[in-house]
């Protein structure tokens, strides 16, 4: 079970950067009406506002890099918790931003797994 | 429901950091047998090893500093997801190393809130 969590999460972390790399309003399908994201300390909740919010991000293109995901099973079953530190590569930007950020995928009633939760932080320092 | 999983997880994250810092052989009390800690991608199962695992980090002394808390309400009932940045002073070096640290926090059949999951990470770069 944890190596499975281990294997569906890594494949969900990349196919999330992918998304959000080339086609960021195909992320909003990975999101449900109670989905929660907590955006550099502002509170979103629903797909529509997170999916409105990360289309408003103050730049149009941008690449993820991974450094590190981890992933450990969740109490609810089925459910995988993924932790991911990496640096996020602007066009505009010298410098990379690192950042960390962890999701909760939870299985809706048809099966798939969802973004219940995903909290995203920069680091800075 | 928001709120309060805000005021408990900040409880919380105060508490597991003077405990850490000051008592840590304490934090036994925190976890359950069935806890999963990954510290730095190693996987560690149950209060046990976790325990042991925190008395051998190779520093008796050090202080955390935490920079952000952000919390949400988990889809288990009466559960809590946190997530931690900051960084981890040690008395023998002259610069800090920063980290992010996430919480699940489960209520046990008592009604306890328990760790879950925990997953830590120091930020390089």
């Amino acid at each position: 079970m944890e190596e499975e969590a281990d294997i569906v999460g890594k494949a969900f972390v990349e196919h999330y950067y992918q998304l959000f790399d080339n086609e960021r309003p195909s992320l909003s399908t990975l999101y449900q009406p109670d989905s929660m994201l907590t955006f550099e300390g502002q509170q979103i909740l629903g797909v529509h506002d997170i999916s409105s919010r990360l289309q408003q991000l103050p730049f149009e293109r941008c690449r993820h890099v991974v450094s590190t995901v981890d992933t450990q099973p969740s109490a609810v079953p089925g459910s995988i918790l993924i932790f991911v530190s990496g640096s996020l590569e602007l066009p505009e930007e010298e410098h990379h931003l690192r950042f960390s950020q962890m999701f909760h995928l939870v299985p809706t009633a048809q099966g798939n797994l969802c973004i219940q939760n995903d909290i995203f932080r920069l680091n800075y320092g």
